[in-house]
């Protein structure tokens, strides 16, 4: 399989996401991999071609782009070409690390969406204490949902959660404002009906404060409530991290208890790295659309390979074009 | 003034209530409190009764109760009664730590909305780590919530603000997937436009992550979003906290570093004490109701005293209906 990578996106790039490629290249004997982007630059990092070939351009989008804009004009960017890699069957998957709303816009606009998916969703891992995490459908690419994407959200969470992360029967929670069944807005209460008459493993609704003790294995929402749900965890956390770093080295006999405590500190931050699960895929594409964290290092983008490639192999776009056929039917 | 207080809701009730009373009546010689609930026990903890009432009743709402069928049914029910005595003049606020679902639908079926206001909303205090805190409208009374539903919550989050809270200008934001005029959905939208011309000090949209950091002392949201903030905020930090204590006590050399840190763990934990602002003033109804925290000690009910006090001190509900008649003509 060949895997198309944006190598201009991200804080990182491109040398991050090279040496994520060289990795990957190592790691698994079956792929392909296409760079995207300054050829001078990427060769500055890029210490073995094997199976890797590089697309020159001098064009990439900036995270501060407008997505729309961006996509429609700049055509040469790493990102648009990473895309029509797939598009036009050179590649069979591509990752970004870069612009998120140009990447969705891109994806559903070159790529295409898969006949019978309205809206496609974008939909990260994020870390449970137990170390499983869970999948949050939509984490933002479709703001104004309506329950038949939210019931498409729920079965291509499941197909997702059962072929790439190996959980026999993916427990389906709909996030609402309580667990009764008639809970929350129009909106949810009408997704409930769909997801309990479908194929999937629906557990009922579920409260955010349970998401990360694991509640849930695919949490189905709205674009903009699981932008919220990902924003607030992340700003709380990084909060009471820096709260507590902050009240940690306040004198010279806090520095000392806290320095015999950084080990600890260490475990806890690594059981919040949600990059272990690879980045946020766009679901309802025609491929595999992946975008990686923009903060994404080389384990990032190696687990983001890992991610793609097992997408590929598990065939989860053709599962999820039966399956939402099945459903409708 | 006369502030009627559900003795029987709440986790701690009635003991830490009466205890709250007690204190509160001690703190403020202007205020005079009805208690409502089971005079025999109210009276194991009540050691003064000086501007303290009971009127008793063996009835009380569960906090599993179905909020409407409660209300409706459950009509001499301590909460029912609390409300009651605002309705009919004898008191001139009232507070619950009990079911919150029954005390927004009594609240708005018993005192009843603030002609103009379409729609009441609910809203906590949340801590910021710079202590200031910030008021989150709403959180979770009007799921279903429009344009004109929002706006009303931004001008009269703003009166509290200004008038309990005492901040000059305060900053009104409006909950958003990104920061930039034109994100979100068609209510944010819609929103965005009328809370633009309003005459509220509104800075624009604001994003979950920030507001923690003290992006906005109001922030507006649909209470469904709101409710789903509140929540992931609480469930990201106990889970936190809760891994960092199993992390720290995990070994005997842990427990000694963690040990001499108990200090600096106790302050960042009450600088997330949101107790210390009172409760959730329900908003939009014609007179003060307040819901106290489930897990309220007599501190918090003392808070909750505090802030009805200062509601009605500095005419919130009087000055709402001013402000709404006004922007709306």
């Amino acid at each position: 399989m060949r895997i198309a990578i944006d190598a201009m996106g991200g804080d990182h790039a491109p040398k991050e996401i090279v040496k994520g490629a060289l990795a990957a290249i190592k790691q698994y004997q079956d792929i392909e991999i296409t760079l995207i982007g300054n050829e001078s630059l990427i060769n500055e990092h890029l210490t073995d071609k094997t199976r890797i070939t590089i697309i020159h351009t001098e064009d990439k989008i900036d995270s501060t782009d407008s997505p729309v804009t961006a996509i429609r004009r700049k055509k040469n960017s790493s990102m648009v070409l990473a895309i029509k890699e797939v598009k036009e069957g050179r590649a069979d998957a591509c990752i970004s690390a870069g612009n998120t709303g140009a990447l969705m816009t891109g994806g559903v606009l070159i790529v295409g969406r898969i006949k019978g998916i309205e809206r496609p969703a974008l939909a990260p891992m994020l870390p449970t204490f137990n170390g499983d995490g869970f999948l949050l459908i939509d984490a933002g690419a479709n703001m104004d949902a309506k329950p038949e994407h939210l019931l498409h959200y729920g079965i291509m969470g499941s197909i997702y959660m059962q072929k790439v992360r190996n959980i026999k029967s993916p427990r389906v929670g709909l996030l609402n404002v309580g667990t009764e069944d008639d809970k929350g807005t129009e909106l949810t209460k009408k997704t409930f009906e769909l997801l309990k008459d479908a194929n999937v493993n629906f557990i009922g609704n579920v409260e955010a404060r349970d998401l990360l003790e694991g509640v849930a294995d695919v949490v189905v929402c709205d674009g903009f409530s699981g932008n919220v749900v990902l924003k607030t965890i992340e700003g709380t956390a990084l909060s009471l991290f820096s709260l507590l770093k902050q009240e940690l080295t306040s004198s010279f006999f806090n520095k000392l208890a806290a320095g015999a405590l950084k080990p600890s500190f260490k475990k806890i931050k690594s059981q919040m790295d949600y990059t272990e699960y690879g980045g946020a895929s766009l679901f309802g594409l025609q491929a595999p659309v992946i975008k990686a964290h923009g903060s994404s290092n080389e384990n990032a983008i190696l687990n983001s390979v890992r991610q793609t490639r097992l997408m590929l192999e598990e065939k989860v776009v053709e599962t999820i074009k039966e399956d939402v056929v099945k459903n409708d039917a």
